[in-house]
């Protein structure tokens, strides 16, 4: 406890960021320098590093995010194995850096969503809005030494939010601008978007998840060509558009059309969504599949800003992370569907891309450990900010 | 996070704790008032409630303890629901006791256990020793405004140890005695037992679960009679002891003779258990299976005694709680088995049987908000002391 004390007055902190997505690649990890807290808060990305999820355990993860095939023995030892798989990919990054452990003074710990129901309904009088994450960070912190930060999101659900996005507030952190309207759109497996108007304060953040980021490609290319993604989305750009499945897509979907604040993940987006247009379109050859769904998750991000932003404020720049951003075919529609606003690298504004969400994730546990909120109401859903996670001691 | 500082300094606190067991019969809440800590702990219980699981819940949870029926949705939305639960519980005894919520300055809340696997093996590299209690006590923190500490088993997992038993802890903190030699017997669904011997040290304190509470009994009541359990005990009195079936049931049995720390629960003395002898001794009379599950259940409690207990230290006194002290033919049989050991109530120490491990787990959240560790690692066989729960603010 004294511990936890002398750490909310330290003025500079060594924290590992953990973040790992619905796409079960890999554990990012970044080790960042922080300085102070809130709108004062300054950053050094000291380290990054994905660490490959063992295959036999992404296996029992996937089949344990469904619920036909998952098992409560199964998420139990999962939110115990996680973390010591955590635990590893803490101790290369450090060991590449040559930083020992004791040097850290705090982990913020996403955990692996199993489960996402924002908007469930209720059972008899009680609500049953939910997400899952899994990965105790109890046991993270034990098997650190650090004190740990996890579980962000149920928080933000218990106020009536949508645990989802969690990454404005970061943005907000870090990217405003004084001078130009500005958007951040993270395509991880689900893409996300943050409009930081110039100048803007926290009640003017707008953001949401848009819809598909590298899912719907993701299973098509698995589906197609048994590869876990479509590399640099050259098989896409080898494909050609087709109109029907691209409208049978725009009907199939009910999320980009809802207003925000709104939150997606693979209980959406699953293979589910498409089963029934593989059946009807059939005959569409898997190059063209490709291109068609990679223009129609170009479309979703658009198609959001079109309907819910584009009124209100207009862009100038909008900068791209996560995964997507390797996928050319897939920038290439974005700026054509954004034509006049600048799409660029995050990089270009001074943030690793790979290391932007796990970086997210160091910042908000520096914010829960300062005792600010880091919700983003409008964003999110929830009554009212609130400080995000539990904490715990090593 | 100031709110967090200022209670580790208050002298005097109000603290909640908030029990659940396995038999799911109940929500325990207590109201404590907690003044010091460590060994200079003092208690004053100000107010108790039982408030009755929601049947249609009980349901849904039980479905979701066992493998083949458990699904990630449910377990998902549950974690949602049940601190929905907690809280109105909570609110329910505030009410009675004509105190504000605003006067709670802390609550301890146990979780509900829907799988302890704790001798788990491996995946590949990874230990999958595990156990999960569900309940988000991010969501109770939020949900009642009040700080909030809970899951407190998977530390001591992640340390090797059972997460289990962690009454012991409170045991020594409140009953140990100068002069006898004193044991504490909780007979929940499962039965546990803390061993101070007089003027024990920490080091000193000997803790284990021994097996069965009243979920054998239980069972058969059901099964037999369709009711959830034995009222006072007085089907098995009116029954006859079979010594087949008795010595069925020990050959059976491997949690027992098994030398501590151990630690069981609904996965090893579920139905399952029962299944194969239900088949055997289909011809025993109803009354006659619960006088002799009755009589295995004490059994079960005096072996471990004699085995592991009575070759270091002769008892002098044992105090019984937890809802198998209503069962007056169990307390009959357990004063039979531990001849010359004076038998009594709890309440005679000046605890109420029914709230003590609601009163525990307050205790432990006290603990933890002054940075105590509160396993014992000779109960739990945890490689070290250490601070068990996760911190969740308003």
């Amino acid at each position: 406890m004294n511990k936890l004390i002398e750490l909310t007055r330290k003025k500079k902190k060594l924290v590992i960021g953990l973040m790992s997505g619905t796409s079960l690649d890999a554990v990012d990890v970044a080790l960042v320098e922080i300085e102070g807290n809130g709108k004062n808060t300054k950053l050094t990305l000291k380290g990054f590093l994905e660490y490959p999820f063992p295959p036999e355990i992404r296996e029992i993860i996937l089949r344990n995010s469904t619920p036909p095939t998952s098992s409560v023995d199964e998420i139990c030892k999962l939110n115990f194995v996680i973390p010591q798989i955590y635990a590893k990919a803490i101790e290369e990054l450090c060991r590449n850096l040559r930083c020992s452990l004791k040097e850290i003074d705090l982990i913020g710990s996403h955990g692996q969503t199993i489960q996402h129901l924002p908007n469930d309904e209720k059972w008899g009088e009680y609500k049953t809005s939910s997400t899952l994450q899994i990965g105790d960070p109890s046991v993270l912190a034990k098997l650190t030494g650090v004190v740990t930060v996890g579980d962000f999101r149920p928080a933000d659900i218990a106020l009536g939010g949508q645990g989802a996005p969690l990454v404005p507030y970061f943005d907000y952190l870090i990217f405003g601008s004084p001078d130009k309207n500005r958007a951040l759109l993270n395509i991880g497996g689900i893409s996300n978007i943050t409009i930081l108007k110039k100048n803007a304060t926290q009640d003017e953040i707008i953001a949401c998840d848009t819809g598909p980021g590298n899912m719907l490609i993701d299973a098509a290319a698995k589906k197609f060509f048994g590869i876990n993604y479509d590399p640099d989305g050259t098989i896409a750009a080898k494909g050609q558009f087709d109109e029907d499945l691209f409208n049978a897509l725009v009907i199939k979907d009910n999320f980009i059309e809802a207003p925000p604040p709104k939150s997606t993940g693979r209980e959406y987006y699953g293979l589910e969504f498409l089963e029934s247009c593989f059946e009807e379109f059939a005959d569409v050859p898997p190059e063209n599949w490709l291109n068609t769904l990679t223009h129609f998750t170009a479309y979703a991000v658009y198609r959001n800003y079109e309907k819910f932003i584009k009124p209100k404020i207009v862009l100038d720049e909008l900068f791209v992370s996560g995964g997507g951003l390797k996928n050319k075919f897939l920038l290439l529609k974005l700026r054509e569907f954004f034509e006049g606003v600048e799409i660029e690298d995050i990089e270009t504004i001074g943030v690793s891309s790979d290391a932007k969400e796990a970086i997210c994730f160091a910042v908000l546990a520096n914010e829960t450990i300062a005792g600010n909120p880091s919700n983003i109401p409008k964003a999110t859903g929830a009554k009212a900010p609130t400080i995000l996670g539990k904490i715990c001691l090593p």
